[in-house]
């Protein structure tokens, strides 16, 4: 097989693990997102502290997420550019959270979202996942929670 | 030359990239910093909006930024890790940005970035980068600004 072929075969992969990834968070299955991490996962994440070093505390981050959405969680992801070079993809994109929280308060905001993946044993895993928003530098110091692209 | 000896050159190359980069940043020298970004980088910043697209966009947001300091930007790198395969390298850090801004108040904050390199023409170039800090998810939705690794 040649590098082209063998390239776009393994993006349209890491295409299908994005896309399979999503809809477990839809469905609030942690089992199955979290078959898409490698063990030594490293996240930026939404929430504080700086680092998430391991694919258990992304575990318990996300079991402590999910029961705050009433039903499922909307997530809609939006220019997604993937860029693969042998067993490493670097994948960045903007993804919208939406869903009614179980206080009431409605949720709808677009996160930047930057993912890294090694092939590991055949398998696409995501070995590094940064997300986040911006903040306004007008002295709020506020998240801008409000921004779309 | 084998490939673990090509990636390891590589991963040295790139080590001296960020540190010229950090260097340039640090004495605000626009020209040096620029040199190490792709024309058709896309960057996800501190500041809004969601994205910037294109060097030439981080280059006003720079030349708006620079400015903003007394004398020289303070720029510590820690938890540096490279991940390269073949043309495509990723770098995650901690990055410690610091200094007195012409208003006289402090900059002293951590944050995460995110940086996917690309060889072109032999020369590793910046393609995406990704720098932030979380938000306190405590209903004040504030830039987490004071935290440390």
């Amino acid at each position: 097989m040649t590098t082209a072929k063998r390239t776009l075969s393994d993006e349209a992969r890491i295409r299908e693990a994005i896309d399979n990834w999503a809809k477990a968070l839809r469905a609030k299955d942690i089992k199955s997102v979290m078959s898409h991490y490698a063990p030594d996962l490293v996240t930026f994440d939404l929430a504080p502290p700086l680092a998430y070093v391991g694919a258990d505390s992304l575990r318990k981050n996300l079991e402590a997420w999910f029961p705050t959405f009433q039903g499922p969680i909307g997530h809609e992801i939006s220019d997604l550019h993937i860029d693969v070079s042998q067993d490493l993809a670097l994948c960045r994109s903007l993804n919208r959270i939406t869903g009614t929280r179980t206080s009431g308060e409605k949720t709808d905001v677009w996160v930047r979202a930057t993912v890294s993946f090694r092939k590991i044993d055949g398998k696409w895993l995501v070995t590094h996942e940064h997300t986040s928003v911006p903040f306004y530098m007008d002295g709020s110091y506020k998240a801008a929670i409000d921004l779309k692209p």
